[in-house]
């Protein structure tokens, strides 16, 4: 059997999980106080070319979300993000339940474009009744995103540029984000993140660690009471020192671009196989999920070889289906796959 | 000048108000317990034509909707209402700020439609995440709705099964529910709104109190504390009688049909003497909010001798504008308006 | 049957009925943006010595409560209370519904201490865990308090001490403070209440009005979207210009000063004369709340000429009962309940 | 250098760690849906004793306390608990974050009592104002308490007794639980906890796991949702099956309690040895958290060869400290810190 049902089916990297097994009797102090996180928070300030900055680290990618806009937004405020965005269709309502709205704009390919945003920003200011509605706070966006586009590196800089025209902040998913930074074409780095951006994620989680997910902000102190947001969310892992082990090992010897370029090649050899055999795709993704278009009795007979899941609810006849491949797949598991179709 | 901003203009129709003025000087005890609320929960739910039920006050609309669908969702649920719906633009995120997602359907001149309510909710329980995903809870809709427009009968009763199959419940807003009552054409009565529901509001602020909604449920104890929500969401007004002593005067000697046919009378006198001038309406509403779209120069100079408001953001060169008409509108100050177009 | 219930259960005060009657049929625009309210807003700022400041008007108490302190703590912060407090013990946990702890101190007769208070913030900062708790980030005090009684000026200033101390701001809670400033012997004015506090609201419900309270600070901009936060926790009355009608009223010809003093004077007639009948206070309450100790078959005789309510559960044989005064409370009354007993 | 601060200063027990790494490089579907969960928790319903029954993973403590309040409660109730519980002090106000109230109680070592829970409820359902109060609607105890004692089997009956009487849920936080089971004269088993307690948790996180918490409930479907409330509360973990693996290895060869045999008897050698020495003890307690009051000079010594924290801010001249032991504390430690008072 091959797996391709999401990112989160194996534990960890090994070179990652190594460094839990090497570090695991060593005593520290609770919390992410100790050291392990503050090398990791050095790396990855470097990683992004900040001089200064902050890093928290969470345990998974919806209370990072949850903790984040609730910390960044005041209570009549809401976060602005594409209809097809996590917060807004698969976390549960955790925004909701912190109080605050998603503030839904259309998506083109899964992403916002800047030209609506700011268009939605004004005329919210422009409506006599705008007291009488949810301000437009912040701005989320995903990269990559839930269907495995990108923001080219102008289009990133377009949506900050409305996010400091309007003085909102903008913060990004990154829980796949090793497989963004090394998709072919793409052109925005961890520094170009780290500038237009106000406070954004690198995924552990699906990248290579048991779990886990860094926050990054070029701000030193914006949310200064951010720390005990993340224990009131209950996301303050206790062991925290886990973190910093785990998001050392990935920003050692360049793992996390070498997790990112696997999964990527996989991902590519799994598309060109696919168009090759003639399967029509849901949408032209650069990441590592790749979502096709399949017979429902083509699904089926797949479903001998491969686990995968359903996008969305499956059709009567044709269905969207959905691979991921991360740094544990192999190229006899896509081959397997497309040989199957 | 004559005033069209909207139905809460004056105080409370001079028949509320008498009796508010006799009653003054009476002693009762708080918190809606007193002798005139339950007069007017029996007149209330005897207009219903429900021989047993529950009628609970409240002071406005907003705190009623907040209050209500906190009251009916469990936390892992949403309302399903329309996009265009005031739950979910006009109440500065009150659902939200109480936990709860509004999850939207696209409107039919302000309407939901059962057939997109029902592909919703299946498609919901048919996608595999749908575990990770906020549940359709219940469903909102506004009689008349925020665009002025009303459900048939057949409307309603669709929508009504489509909650009875999947064992939510069905909540109307009826802020401006005089007007919708006494609508040319309307074919749902009062005892339709009680069968067909699980709850809904009797607007009273908009149609003739000085302020007040009573919410009207044919379940006599379906959420047993209710009423410690209402205090909870600071909706229970410590003179309670207020309400009754209003809402008896509304249900007394049919002054809720006269405020509703009166304000009808005065909208149908304007969209008419509008149209026969040759004014494009926005949509083609049957009650008391009329929506025309003037050029902004009319727009100036009609200002000078009414006031009105811009429905949404004003265009470069014409916009929406909405007039709204109630128990006190004159046909002076209608014949004024169209004169002066 | 004379009624001693509370301070809600007639209708305005005469002069207040009257405003309103005077003023019904005038057409005005909505949620408190009128000439009235802006009438109002100018006699409470000068009633209370302001050159400049901010009033803005709530409907009840509860939702004051509940919105002023949603409004001006963090997420991670609470409000410091007596244990005692209202919105402790009888707002059905509307401070926490909006996401927020009370962290309570001991009560003195109603009141904190303000040595007690400094103590509970220093303890907080010096403990090494203060980041995994709810940081003191308000302090709620009412004048009077829940059981009558009153704080000093010197009180007064040393709470406002400490807030400044901490940088916290000092909220009062003023549903009865008509009552209060009318006290023998209290040293507390509205100017004092001004200077000494960030926010207080000066009670209308309670003093005069059929309801509305109106909030006052001599900060004009603390909290830029106060009234956004107003409309998302139900509170912003449509027909806002009830609320400038009647604070009008209340703030014309000392009216606020003559409900006070005649609550007062009949509060003190009733509790000299029960002490002249040996009937055991307990709590010595200079203001319009009075609390005697009575056996429970004298409860049950004195029930048959006047209404009141129990403090708390009934004991088995003695009990607690609270006797309220307020604009309507007659010599009469109040002679025929010491008669009784 | 020896560590007594918390029982979270290690990594997994070796024998936890074995299985992940074994484990590691196996594909399993993620969210705790995989058969290593589904093992775990046949394992643990046979060491409780359960036929059938609920057993659910989450990351942390703070968030299965959050997420279990937040689905027993409904909206106008509250969570009765000890004033020194961990929901009321410790937790940032995740408890009120998501609306609700900890009604607290007189703490007597750590422990709340039957009678006075017993007291506290009536009082309240006899007070004529409840419905404006908030209601006691489960109950919250830590077995151990935050100050290491434990409930005896009689005294945890009485609890479920009067939570039965009025029909209220009972919960247990058991973070330390391998340590209160493993205590001398500890009388309370798993299967009574099973059976007296609607949900209680099998602690992870500080019992020998890297992470994880079990939740287990002899009802199989009480709050049918409450899946979808952790991930809404961010607690549920992508990989799932760490957690699965985790309690694997901890409910075999008697693992849990041998962790919990090991860490009591360094915490009693620890308590002799000090008492011995003349240390005065702020509790008597027979579990893995050990309170000496000591003066500040001793703790500055104790500091060159030990870590450990204060309980609550220090004093002037003598200080509370606590030791807490785990299964990786050694005798050596042990007696280094008994020599160097």
């Amino acid at each position: 059997m091959f797996y391709f049902d999401s990112d989160y089916m194996v534990g960890a990297h090994p070179e990652v999980m190594e460094r839990l097994t090497a570090t695991n009797m060593l005593h520290t102090v609770g919390y992410q106080r100790d050291e392990f996180c503050d090398e990791a928070r050095e790396k990855i300030l470097e990683a992004c070319g900040l001089q200064e900055g902050k890093v928290l680290f969470f345990v998974g990618g919806t209370q990072t979300n949850a903790t984040v806009i609730d910390a960044l937004l005041h209570r009549h405020e809401g976060v602005v993000a594409a209809e097809t965005s996590h917060i807004n269709v698969h976390e549960a309502g955790a925004i909701e339940a912190s109080g605050h709205k998603v503030l839904t704009l259309p998506q083109h390919d899964g992403k916002i474009e800047a030209t609506e945003l700011e268009l939605m920003i004004e005329t919210f200011y422009r409506d006599e009744s705008y007291s009488h509605m949810v301000a437009p706070g912040m701005v989320y966006i995903s990269f990559p995103t839930e269907l495995g586009t990108l923001y080219s590196l102008d289009e990133l800089k377009a949506i900050s540029s409305v996010c400091q025209k309007f003085d909102i902040p903008l913060y990004v998913d990154g829980a796949r984000l090793a497989y963004g930074l090394a998709a072919h074409g793409n052109d925005v780095t961890l520094n170009d993140l780290a500038m237009l951006t106000d406070y954004f994620y690198i995924g552990g989680t699906k990248c290579g660690t048991l779990m886990g997910e860094a926050l990054v902000s070029r701000h030193v102190d914006r949310v200064p009471y951010l720390y005990t947001l993340i224990k009131q969310h209950g996301a303050l892992l206790a062991k925290g020192r886990l973190l910093g082990v785990q998001f050392n090992a990935l920003f050692s010897e360049d793992l996390y671009s070498r997790i990112g370029q696997h999964a990527i090649a996989m991902a590519m050899r799994l598309k060109e196989g696919m168009e090759a055999k003639g399967v029509e795709l849901m949408i032209d993704s650069p990441t590592n999920q790749q979502f096709f278009i399949l017979p429902n009795t083509t699904i089926e007979r797949l479903r001998e070889i491969a686990s995968f899941e359903y996008w969305g609810a499956p059709g009567p006849v044709k269905s969207v289906v959905r691979f991921v491949t991360d740094w544990s797949t192999t190229p006899e598991g896509v081959d397997a796959v497309i040989n199957a179709v």
